[in-house]
């Protein structure tokens, strides 16, 4: 029987970090085990020198680079068009390429959300619109929530607020404490991270409005 | 071997309605199956005087009152001092009774909330705080949101804003309309709208500051 896949172009795919990188991980992982095979990670950017991600993308064999932001505000559109010039040098372009957000610590310029216009994702330790922000998860214990859980959304020049892909619950317990939760939603995050980029890079996703829809 | 439930004085429930009641008949349903034990619904008030709620009142034998609210505010201290006085004609006191909100398209006077203070439920379509207010399946809809749910809290001075008791989540489907996930919601509301009020006459909740914890 013939195969029903159409062939696609690889996306060329770049992650920003600031961290340890455990989305950055669970997404190179699923790139080696063909969860994800419409997509190759290009280059890992990190604005912070000691960010443990540069490790995790060297062991994975992806270019890692840094952007030093020390001294710049968290917005910035000159940083910005440093890490466009990086991105477009490693062929992550804003035509076919896709940038991760993993736990990256800056926001975005309107005019870098504006030029790779839904082909930026991020994800965030709660159920969006609550909780958007910082702490997320203490905001969810703060609140007294029952359930709260991870999103991953398009970016667009607000926070927090682009159009949602995927979203998965997550109980909060009576016994809770920041950590506890941050660790049940994190397990979450590393199977709801790659499920969504398999989507976009298999050209399964499709925007309607505020509404991310699986085309038919 | 002797019972380890210790006797309770069983809760005196009132059931504030305006439309169909269909959580009231949950509710009702769950203390005639022994489900919850230690409360007794007294009696069943609507500002509505043709809610079907009020037959679902009958039907279970529960008394079924009628206090119109045509042409006054949807918040007004004159016409809960009225609900308030049923009530306690009723034997739902401040001090040992509880009050369920089931459709109830008024809003409470600070008055009202604060003399039956933690003892007043309210069920919501939503996993607050997302999506509060009227409308809140179509919100989620139209925010685009891939998980929603609904929530039983207790009622506070703000609306939906009380300490969160019970949530469950509810998945939005790409082809779902109002109406169907306003039904798969409703569903989950039957379920957990009888679990809230077993917790609270079997006495196991308890309110540390926004967060409601079981009595351990």
């Amino acid at each position: 029987m013939p195969s029903t896949h159409t062939t696609r172009p690889v996306v060329p795919i770049a992650v920003l970090v600031s961290g340890r990188g455990s989305n950055l991980e669970a997404i190179l992982e699923a790139i080696d085990k063909k969860y994800i095979t419409n997509g190759a990670a290009k280059v890992v950017i990190s604005n912070r020198p000691d960010a443990p991600a540069l490790d995790i993308a060297r062991k994975h064999n992806v270019p890692a680079k840094i952007l030093d932001d020390h001294g710049l505000p968290k917005k910035s559109w000159e940083y910005d068009q440093r890490t466009i010039r990086l991105l477009q040098e490693h062929g992550v372009k804003s035509q076919d390429g896709l940038i991760l957000l993993s736990g990256y610590f800056r926001i975005l310029t309107p005019e870098f959300v504006g030029l790779y216009e839904r082909r930026i994702l991020n994800i965030h330790p709660a159920l969006l619109p609550a909780f958007p922000g910082l702490n997320a998860q203490k905001q969810a214990l703060d609140h007294g929530a029952k359930v709260t859980g991870c999103t991953v959304h398009f970016v667009d020049k607000g926070v927090d607020t682009g159009p949602i892909i995927l979203q998965t619950p997550v109980p909060v317990r009576d016994d809770d404490t920041v950590e506890t939760l941050s660790q049940r939603i994190l397990r979450e995050e590393h199977r709801l991270y790659p499920e969504a980029v398999r989507l976009f890079t298999d050209g399964m996703l499709t925007v309607k409005e505020r509404r991310v829809l699986l085309v038919e």
